[in-house]
């Protein structure tokens, strides 16, 4: 990606010069972090006390401390994925069987208007019969088994 | 949680006491993070060329800088746990569209169901009364209106 740069960095006050593909930006940022750490450290009384090599170990730790924080960070989050996809993969198998029974629910209601519509027509054909009756059209009981048959029987 | 207690570490062939909340347990472990970073530095022919200062200086960069990147990938993991959090959201106002329409749907069907009961038992009412003027039991207008008049109209 980036191409190798010297980058100059000023830490606890002396200047080095870096050498890599990070970019200024970012080796800026970390310099920035060491010397806020080497500040706060130096506000401790304690550790003004302490050697140059016993300063240096300790901010190495308090650095690798901040790194192990964060990577059990990562970890916890990482759990916190797998959890919310399990949830995702329920939700979406409670999806599918929901579309599933409502396919075959809309079937039956479907069956149903159907029925339902059969039955309005049959009704009128039996109410037209027997209007027939009424009026005597229909005159012999021949003629009404023949009505009966057309109206249809369920 | 833990009381202060002395731990002793070795860094770079160096024992050191650390004085501390956290776990003997826990420092051995940073402790050994540095140990294995040291290693690989020396292994490495520039970085033995380089003054002591240099050296303690560049491997705080290099502490500093695995935990900027685990910082960044606990701000990923953390975008993903947002999305992932709002796809499960998008998923629960689905499920709930999904189980309210499932009752209306329900509703129907049983208004479906209850019409259909009533069709048939009118269709069984009109047959009757078909049959009863087919047998001539109904013998005349009147009392053919009285009985369409009990088999009820839709």
């Amino acid at each position: 990606m980036a191409s190798k740069a010297d980058v100059q960095v000023i830490i606890n006050g002396k200047v080095y010069t870096l050498s890599g593909y990070e970019s200024e930006e970012y080796l800026q940022r970390v310099a920035a972090y060491l010397n806020n750490k080497i500040m706060e450290f130096d506000h401790v009384e304690d550790y003004r006390r302490f050697s140059p090599d016993m300063r240096s170990v300790l901010l190495q730790l308090n650095i690798a401390d901040d790194y192990f924080k964060a990577r059990n960070q990562t970890e916890r989050l990482e759990k916190e994925i797998e959890e919310r996809d399990r949830e995702i993969y329920e939700l979406k198998h409670d999806l599918i069987s929901n579309q599933i029974k409502q396919e075959s629910d809309e079937k039956k209601r479907k069956e149903l208007e159907s029925e339902n519509k059969e039955l309005l027509l049959n009704k009128a054909k039996l109410e037209a019969t027997l209007e027939d009756a009424l009026l005597g059209k229909v005159s012999n009981k021949k003629e009404l088994e023949n009505e009966k048959g057309r109206s249809g029987r369920h």
